[in-house]
């Protein structure tokens, strides 16, 4: 008999080949060994109030005033609201067309637009036009709508950093696209060789790709790394020169964990390059509501901003974006609030600025306690998470393990990952989701659980790993790679 | 010079096929208009609260809780808010991972998963398994992750129902499928004959498409028909003989305006039937938040439900969805509340069950004023809103009319409505976009104006349309088509 219109083998390719890991076998397997009653630490996505950071109280109360109106109406209301966020709830309210039960334009609410242009212009210097900003259900959407519009076909290449976050690698499978790897340099920190880049691209153009447009996560994820002026100079020079437009995910650019490389969009450095490069090079970049301080994932806010892109491109992605009739709005009060925080002299700014101080203070310690302790553990080496919100430790596997992985047909870093995993209730995401040379081997794991876990969790991982490679090394002739 | 990444000509080709009429040509210049400050009546889009339809109150206290859960440790929480608002906040808060904040799982909360499981089961009489239930923003995010799914390419085929709601032939254009359009008669009241089907299938066939999926939209969008138990069982043996997918879009299951159709399911028709028939079709049907008498449409909820589909594609469904994270967290929340709403008993289910029912009741009578206003106008005829939001008259325009529309190179129904909208601020959706046969033209409205509106905006139809046909008409030798 025919297979079925949705049997497996009836089904779209595409659909089949995506791949993402950060939702793969590990997360499958801790949350069954959760469902058996096992406390699983989730450091798989970057998810922190699941971890238990605490939502900032501002947005909050003025959120929830949006979803009940009513309340506004309520003599008691100033007894459990303070007047600011009152204020602001009604002035959200009177951009909407009917509250947050009704679909906004397709791009987002005008008025939260502005709100976003002006932070922009705030922060690079240079004015940008609500126009070409479009509020999304978090960055991922928006980056792939981008990508469904650039790519026609398999013939089609787009340059994604290895190792990358997977929806770049998931998103072009599903479009049918091709991933053109450049390969970041672990033991330059992460860093990016234009070299390599030119290479990447002749290499995809001698196989008939045409590379269309380069992907650059600042801060790096899960790589953690921040990009210098210099070196975003570069990558814009580059995309000037081979024509490609520039995808700039920029969602962890508050989650800064150093002082010599402050966040620098890309933008910024765009349009600091003068005319040609600022007038020619197409430019999209990506930022939420779910990562900085804020967290606030569970809400899928987005938006992305487009330098240099025609009226007329514009014009095809709202349209795209209209099928979908409108971001969700209550995400998109939060992104208003993100971008037009409390300011001094406001009743609620002092308590904002003291919770956020707080988050990313102990965020930055975090990263320093776990680069530390992943470099303490027996053959693993870290590099410091200068960014974002993860920390990508190289694990030196031994050649039995590998062959004990490969015995039972597993990928040697997700065997190890599964292992850590079933010992301790860390659940990681193995590094070959991201993407990495080969023979070497890495996990993702997030900075996020609580500080005061922390060292609990990570002497649980060293006590795992060292009891792992005791295990596996070759106390006879076993030497580092 | 080469055009860039990002210039119009170089896009994909299936994102410019892209035609999305609801917030087309008519609503872009309505925006304009708005601009310019004339008052426009926004009945291009079924979005209630933009319109003044007010939320319920119930939900909107939970989720808002939901949103500041610090106000449950509020000594003046009991002023505000009702007691079993404040317990289902809380309920819902235990099966967060963190709060609204927290990525859920990518299909949904496994709890309110479970209540929508519940509530199919209550409605069709037949257990749902959760596991095949996933949450999503909004009902069109789902019709396109499924479309998505099936479409391999432009040999591909989807039978739709035209007139259809564009969200089906936009999404298969930017999946590069084919769409397969059946006829709804007009005559018959927009019903569905299965010989059409059958035709619809041949040809296609002889066109060398594979058809693998028909789309039904019950209640009707636009055209408001209501299928019978009888015609569903037709469409299903038509699936099961014809090995085709059944999507279906049932979200104005709640707005149904007679009592000889009330909604039934095309899953419990499919489970009623029996083997083979209830073990083989493939059944996706969906179902929002945005509409009944709820009509939460900024807040972007739905779900979709699977029957008979294998374990394998569930997966490669959850992969995909997986990418873009979770559904938004608030919105799974107003799912819950949906399917399970206060009870006989609770304090606040007088208050809820008023709210809803004064909707309901008053959408059944703007029906009733809508079809009659517009049976009322010259060269006007329209069918009775049995369900759903939509009113979608047949325009009869004269000869004279379609001239004066090709010499401005417009569409006749576009060029009507584009008048339409300039002399009244009535905002509606030509029905060209909608799909309809040769030389027949038609708009679409909602049904949601405020009640007490409506004889204002059906006389101020009335006068354009008749002052639109006098001046048009030929009346020396024209006579109705």
């Amino acid at each position: 008999m025919a297979p079925k219109p949705l049997d497996y083998e009836s089904l779209n390719e595409n659909v089949k080949k995506v791949q993402y890991a950060v939702r793969g076998e590990l997360y499958l397997r801790a949350s069954e060994l959760q469902k058996e009653g096992k406390r699983i630490i989730f450091t798989n996505v970057g998810n922190p109030h699941a971890l238990g950071q605490k939502p900032l109280t501002f947005p909050r109360q003025v959120v929830a005033l949006c979803q009940a109106p009513f309340l506004l109406d309520d003599p008691n209301v100033g007894l459990m609201f303070p007047a600011d966020a009152i204020a602001r709830a009604k002035y959200y309210l009177s951009l909407t067309s009917g509250g947050l039960g009704a679909y906004s334009d397709s791009r987002g609410m005008p008025g939260i637009r502005k709100e976003v242009a002006e932070f922009i212009e705030r922060r690079d210097g240079y004015p940008s036009d609500p126009e070409h900003i479009f509020l999304t259900d978090g960055a991922s959407k928006g980056v792939m709508q981008l990508l469904n519009t650039i790519i026609r076909g398999e013939g089609d290449g787009i340059l994604v950093p290895v190792p990358q976050y997977p929806l770049y690698s998931a998103a072009i499978s599903l479009f049918g696209g091709s991933l053109v790897p450049y390969y970041l340099e672990e033991t330059a920190n992460w860093g990016l060789d234009i070299n390599d880049l030119r290479h990447a691209v002749a290499e995809a153009r001698a196989k008939g790709i045409t590379v269309r447009a380069m992907v650059i996560i600042n801060p790096g994820n899960p790589t953690g790394q921040c990009l210098s002026e210099a070196n975003l100079r570069e990558i814009l020079r580059f995309c000037y020169q081979e024509n490609l437009a520039l995808l700039g995910d920029e969602v962890y650019q508050q989650n800064i964990y150093q002082d010599e490389r402050p966040f620098i969009s890309a933008r910024k450095v765009l349009l600091d390059m003068g005319p040609p490069i600022s007038k020619e090079v197409q430019l999209v970049s990506f930022h939420t509501v779910s990562k900085g301080y804020w967290g606030e994932c569970g809400q899928r806010g987005g938006y992305f901003e487009m330098t240099n892109i025609p009226p007329k491109t514009v014009d095809e992605i709202y349209k795209v974006a209209s099928v979908s009739l409108s971001p969700n709005v209550p995400a998109q009060i939060f992104m208003g609030l993100m971008v037009n925080p409390p300011k001094p002299g406001d009743i609620s700014y002092d308590q904002f600025v003291r919770e956020g101080k707080g988050i990313l203070e102990s965020l930055r310690r975090r990263a320093r306690l776990m680069t530390d302790g992943f470099n303490s553990c027996r053959n693993v080496v870290c590099n410091f998470t200068e960014g974002a919100m993860y920390s990508f430790p190289q694990i030196r596997l031994p050649p039995k393990a590998i062959e004990a992985a490969k015995r039972l047909g597993k990928v040697p870093d997700v065997f190890y990952c599964l292992k850590l995993l079933e010992a301790t209730g860390i659940s990681t995401v193995p590094g070959s989701g991201f993407g990495q040379k080969e023979g070497v081997f890495h996990l993702r794991t997030t900075i996020l659980p609580a500080e005061e876990e922390m060292p609990a969790i990570m002497s649980s991982f060293k006590k795992f790993n060292d009891e792992f490679m005791e295990q596996y090394e070759d106390h006879t002739g076993y030497s580092r790679m």
